[in-house]
Parts: structure tokens; sequence; C-alpha cells
């Protein structure tokens, strides 16, 4: 991408001063105030102005009728004005100097009605005329917490290295959310809805090229340019790994995608060829994008297929087989030479010493375990290990066991120099969610990927693995 | 069954005096406690004897060197005596008037050592010779809440409609407990390990007979006798609805089976035909065990496959009809005259009025989505509705909507007279998860199913309807 275009984008994620037009006035608890809190929390440093032609105050701050009144220089609006008002707000905008709107407002042409259809390719006559860059219309914007721009309040202060690109700004919000408890964190994430200037591919290339981000993730529901689109994401996926999670697939899926953000959304086989051309990964939900990103940002090399298997409970040994086979990856049975080293200090009762190592009986001695998960990662026949745990096994007052018992398999894996993956299976309860979360964020914290279910773990590894290994292909 | 067969089986899960044989006195921590622990804290009724040669005393209880010296009688026994004393211990039991016994004991034929595995060959030769009947070894025994017999201190007290029978004593854990959360309550759970003597069928028989039953889920790894199984499986399947789930069928899954539980597992491709055949669902994680139970408690007739619905979010409504596609079920479109109806009330801007309907501008508005929600369940091409909520969405000041969206889409579908399946999409994260958990608790009550994701949802509603199609078919 030309350096010019970068530099428009780049500015667009780092805004000097914000002005909020059409901020609700009367309802403060119009879900639109969420732009204004969440710049407020999220302690934006540039000047904040609010502008409704009623005027008045909000939140200690004086509401200018109109954005000419404003006072200081403004480069970047957050437009919630109704759709007939959006041409001539873009007039208004860019003779006090703004260089993009981002205009939230629905009502468009994803209704499906002329009339508001109209006053998109007005939105976009004037774009053109004035020169003003446009994000949306029908979306959420921008979060970027390296410039304290955010549009949910509960989004995390810090910055990772996940860059995300989403039609919807729901998944947006869903994706952000949910990578706070999994240890994912954003450098960017676009919500970008009807895509009638700045689209996909504009935040893809940049994206490409943004240092900040070094993994790419795409909700999509259609696109307008099919080719321009291709070579973005060709380029992208050379550059870094980019996950995609294609919207709209299904008669009723495309019929959604229509009314939600105005696309034709295309046969699911053109997705299918498109992913694999172009190399990126592609993924069927929000749960397995966000498992493939902790993949991606936790266990990017698991080295291979063959993943050696070790966790208490014999029905869960049998269950991990069963699921990591179905989706190509593979447990060699274990040598008669490491059931005889492990067996040497576990009993043979309760404990099965296969692959899995089903070590029920001996979970809680965490020097067995650290020393029996040293010897499956020093097995010359395995490329991972997978340590699961059982929370739901515990009675509450137990569930102090679980740390001891990753750090033991964690310090086996470590010296025995392989990978360790980490499943909480079958996922967390209601009673021990929040215990269960402290706990992974401590080992998030220590680099270990944490997954919670063995579906979603083997789903995701064997995604990345497949993306490894046509990589080294081409290479 | 025979009535006298049956009838030996249901005194097992109803024992007048209990002995805890080989209970460890030294070691409080030891987890075969949780089988006194459990059985006081369900304050089973009945006397209850503790046995271990080193005799003492362990929670205000007497410990009797032998069972011989217990005062009492007892009919059954839950043993932890080491293998090679088994078959002696059986002998004593007997002596005693012991009808049968449950061992826990491991470290039998599923250790592949062929001393073990004689220990076992031994046991039963005493258990016919004595006329005792067996459950296990290497399993869990009986939970049974009306006869306040658990083998777990956090199973529920309450009994209810499903019938459980695991190989596996964890993943039995790992279904009640999460059952528990989940609005699943059960009539009787076995977990009855290498299965020596009574056996999947004996039990499937059993409860196929049991009034208390009215669904029935099986774990199964192996087994014995094809024949029999089949048999069994099929008059269970011709009278109650019967969920299977077969662990063990990938290379490394068989593998484990047969260091867990001693059996030979086999083909994927014959447990398909057998399922088929049968009339049995067939499920595939403990996940899918759980939705499809939900289903057959809660949604049991969801009349057809044609699903309407509702909820906020655009990108979400987009994924839902891909999702339930994939599953087999369909989303019609909505006709013209629903479009205006809805429209009549519901503004153009931020919702979408097809199928699903993203009712996102309006979903604070109870009356509205109340409305919305009855003309989608009058609307004749529907056959069930489904409403999904977001509690990822709102700042957690803002959960507190979720309860009046759900009582207004309750109520539009219950005026509309179609069944309502309401979906957490995506998931729960761990700061909601006890008020969600709260919430879905009381919907559960007013008999209303939960589901914790679109595929979820999907998945166990399609086979649900497919078994319900089947079976109308052969009517």
């Amino acid at each position: 991408m030309p350096a010019s275009d970068f530099a428009v984008i780049d500015r667009i994620f780092h805004p000097r001063a914000i002005a909020l037009a059409g901020i609700p006035i009367s309802d403060p608890g119009h879900w639109t105030r969420t732009f204004l809190n969440s710049l407020m929390e999220h302690k934006f440093p540039g000047p904040l102005y609010l502008v409704n032609p009623r005027g008045g105050e909000a939140k200690g701050l004086k509401v200018y009728r109109n954005i000419s009144e404003v006072p200081g220089t403004v480069d970047y609006v957050i437009s919630t004005v109704p759709p007939r008002l959006a041409a001539a707000h873009i007039a208004e905008c860019a003779a006090k100097g703004v260089t993009t709107i981002h205009f939230c407002t629905a009502g468009f042409s994803e209704t499906g009605d002329p009339d508001h259809a109209r006053y998109e390719d007005e939105l976009l006559k004037a774009a053109r005329q004035y020169g003003v860059r446009v994000i949306g219309p029908n979306c959420m914007g921008i979060y970027c917490p390296e410039s304290h721009v955010s549009f949910h309040t509960e989004f995390p202060r810090e910055s990772g290295p996940v860059g995300f690109i989403s039609q919807s700004g729901g998944n947006a919000i869903d994706v952000v959310m949910s990578g706070r408890w999994r240890g994912i964190r954003f450098s960017k994430t676009i919500s970008y809805g009807n895509a009638v200037d700045l689209d996909e591919s504009d935040f893809l290339d940049y994206l490409t090229e943004d240092a900040q981000t070094r993994i790419i993730a795409i909700y999509i529901e259609g696109i307008r340019d099919g080719r321009k689109f291709r070579r973005s994401l060709t380029r992208a996926s050379h550059a870094k790994p980019v996950v995609l999670l294609k919207g709209g697939v299904s008669e009723s899926g495309n019929r959604a995608a229509a009314g939600h953000t105005a696309v034709l959304a295309s046969n699911d086989h053109v997705w299918e060829a498109v992913c694999r051309q172009s190399g990126a990964i592609r993924t069927y939900s929000l749960e397995e994008l966000l498992d493939v990103l902790v993949t991606l940002i936790y266990l990017p090399h698991p080295g291979g297929r063959r993943a050696a298997v070790i966790g208490p409970g014999g029905g869960s040994s049998v269950l991990v087989g069963d699921v990591f086979e179905r989706h190509g990856l593979e447990l060699p049975p274990l040598p008669p030479s490491i059931r005889e080293s492990i067996g040497r200090f576990t009993p043979i009762e309760g404990n099965i010493l296969r692959n899995p190592v089903d070590y029920s009986q001996n979970i809680v001695e965490f020097d067995k375990l650290a020393e029996a998960t040293r010897l499956l990662a020093r097995w010359n026949e395995s490329d991972f290990i997978v340590g699961y745990v059982r929370p739901n096994l515990a009675a509450p007052h137990l569930l102090g066991r679980i740390t001891p018992i990753i750090n033991a398999m964690l310090q086996g894996a470590r010296s025995g120099k392989k990978p360790l993956a980490v499943v909480f299976q079958p996922g967390v309860l209601p009673n021990a969610a929040l215990q269960m979360a402290d706990i992974a964020e401590k080992f998030l914290a220590e680099g270990l990927p944490i997954y919670y279910s063995f579906d979603g773990a083997a789903r995701a590894i064997s995604a990345v693995q497949s993306w490894n290994e046509r990589r080294e292909k081409v290479a």
C-alpha cells in the first residue's frame, strides 16, 4: 500500500481530537452514549467535543449546536446523525477540517428500502466531493488501545498482537470481550459496516504493514470488490497469519447479511477456494476464531500433528483420542520403554500408561506428574504435549489443586522442551468460572495456551498446523 | 426383563444398609472418602457401616475390622479393598448376607497385566459361587437421589427424568455436575466400569422398565455381548428416547478404552449402524450429550425443522442462519405480510426484519419484542422460535435486562403457541457466569430450554427432530 494511504488510515487510529455528532442529550441511557462513556473511561487524551442541535451539557461537557461552533480543530468525528442528514453533515465537517467520519448510524442500503439506499448514495457522493474519508455507515468504528479510543467501556486497556477487522459491530464486541478472558489482546479493531468508502481491503492492507499487528483476524459478510480483496488477502497472508470467518454462507445467513451490511454474500465454495489460494486460515464460528487466535498467539508452532496427552480421568482419555483424531491430529501409541519408565514410579491401578496417559490416581503427586510429563515430552514421537484438568471433578475447595497440577505439567513439558497446551475439560461450570479465569490468566501470562474443550483445542491446533504445513511446502 | 431381575437391580438402587469396606482410615483426604462424605451429606437414612482391618473411627463412626463384626444386616457394600483380596472379600460379604458389592477398586483386567486380570477372573468366580451381584470393578457405582445414595457430595439432591448409564466414573461426574447447571436431573446414574457381572444391558433393561426414568443416556466404551446389547438397546429405544455416546472410536480412543475399562471397542461404522437400527440418538461429545438431554427434557417436540429466530445483533443473525442450516434446520424467509406487521411498530433503522429478526434497536422495548415474537410464532411457516440474548454485549450493570428480554420472548412465543428455545450466544463470560446461571435456572424452572451456543442448540434440536421423524415414519 502506498505510504500516503497507510498514513491516512494510521491517522484514523490516532485521532488528535474527536467530536461526537448527534450525541443523545435527553436520554443518557441511550446505547449510542457508549462512545462518550468509552472515550472518557479509556481516558482519551485529546479534546472531546459533543455536538447536538439541542445544545446543553452531557457528563460535564458542553454540547455545541453545530460542529462549526467547536472551538478547536477536529480530525475525527463519530456521527450518529440520522441518515437523511448524513450528506449535509459531511459538508459541515469538511468545512471544519475533519478528515474522517465514522458513521455509526444505521438505516441506509442495508434496509432494502430505496429511500434509505439513496441516503447512502448521497453520503458517498458528499464524501468524495469534500475529500472526507468514511468508516461505515452502520458500524461501531475504531478500538485502538494505544491511542485510548474505544467503543465499549469494558474493552481491555492494554494492546496486543491481533488486528481485527469486523464487518459486524456486535461480533467485534463479542470477540474483543471473549478475547479479554482468553488472553487475546488487540492492536486495532475496526467495525466497518456497509463499507461505502473505506472497506475490508483498505484495512487489510493497513494491518499488513502495521508493525503493531502480528496476527490478522477478519469477520466478513460480503465484499464489494472481489479482485481487490483477493489481492489484499493474499498479500496479507504472505506477511502474517490471517484468520477469516465468513458470515452468510447459508441461504438464511445470506439474507441476514444482506439486511445487516447490505452486501451480496457469495457461495461457500468460492470462499473455501479464496482461503486456500490466499493462505488464510478459515474458521466457521466465533468460538473457533477465538481458539485459533489463542493457538497463533500461544502455540504458533506445534511442531507436528503428534500429541502426547496426560491428565486425570479414564473417560476423558478415551474421548480426547477420539476428538483429536477426528480433527486430523495423532496420538501415537506409547512405546514399552516409556511405559516402563513411568511405571517405575506410578502404580498400575487406576492409571492408564498409554497415550493418553490417564494419571487419575497420582495427579496430585506433583513430582511424579512433572516427571511423567517430562518423559512424554522427551519422547521423540511427540510434537507437543496436551495436559487436561477437570475443574468439575473436584469439590469447590479442591480447585486449589488445579494450579500446582498445571505447574507440574508445565515444568515437565519445559524440561522436555516441548510446547504444552492445557485444556479445561469439560468446560468450566459457573460456580468455578471466576476462580478458573484467574488461574487461566496466570498461565496465559506465562505463555501457556488454555482451551475450554477438547474439540476446540483439537480443531484450532490442527488448523494452525495445516497452515504451517502449507507454508513449509511453499517455502 | 423378568420381574425377578428387575427386582434385583431395583434393590441395588434402594439399599437398606451400606457398608464401606476398605475405607481409608489414616488418610481422611484420600479420594475414596468421597463415598462416606457423599452418603453422609446426602443423608442416607439407613445404617452406614465402615470396615477396615485397622479398626478405629472415622467421622464419628466406629470402624469394624471385618464385615462379619458389623452388628446389623447389610445388603450393599461399596468396596475399595485391593484386587488381590477381592475374591476372599466376596466370600466374607456373602456370609454376612450381602446381595450386591460395588467394587470401586481398579487394578484388574484393564491394566493389561496377566496377574491383575487373574484377580478379575477370581472375583467373578467368587461372585457366581456365592450368588453375589457385582457392579464394576473399577467404577464409581450408584447415584440415586430418591434413596439418598451418591458418590459425589455436590450432586443434586432432587430426582429427575434421566437415567444415565456410564462406563466411566469421571464422565458420570461430568455429566451430572454439568447437568446440575443445565436443568438436567437424574432418576439414577450408574458408573459400571469393567462390567464383569452386571453390565450395560442389564442396566438398560432396568431403566427401560423403570417408571422414574423417562429418558435414557449411555456413555459406553465397549460391550462384551453385542447381541444382548443390540436387543436391549432396541427395546429401550422403542420405549423411551435413548441418547448414546460411544467413547473409543478412534485408534487412540480405542487403546485408551482398553486401558480404561478393559473392553474391545469396535469400529465407528458398526456403532453408526447400531444406533440407526435401534433408534438411539447418537452423540459425539459430552457437550452434545448434554444439549440433547436439554432438548429431550424441554423441547421434545420442536414440531418440524423450521425456526423463526429473533434477538439483538446483526452479526449474530448472520451466523445463526449459517449454523442452523449446516445442521439441517431451516429458517424460511419472512413473508412481506409479517415484515409489514412488525414494521408497523419497529423502525427500519438498526433492525433487520427478515428471518432471523435482528431486533437490536428495540430489544429493550419489551412490549414490541413480545409482539414481534408473537407474530413470528403465529406465522404458519415456523415450527419453533429461537430467541438469543447476548450477555457479553452489555456492561455488567445491564445484565438485569436479560430477564425481561427473555420474558418478552416467552410471552410472545406462548401467545403464538410455539415452543421457544433460548440461546446465550456467544456463551457466557466468567464475570457474568453466576448471574446468568441464576437467570437460566429461573427459566429452566418455567420449562424453557437454554443453550450456550448456536452450534449446540442447532445440533441438538436437529438430532431430536430427526429422531421424531424416524419414529413418525415407523408409526
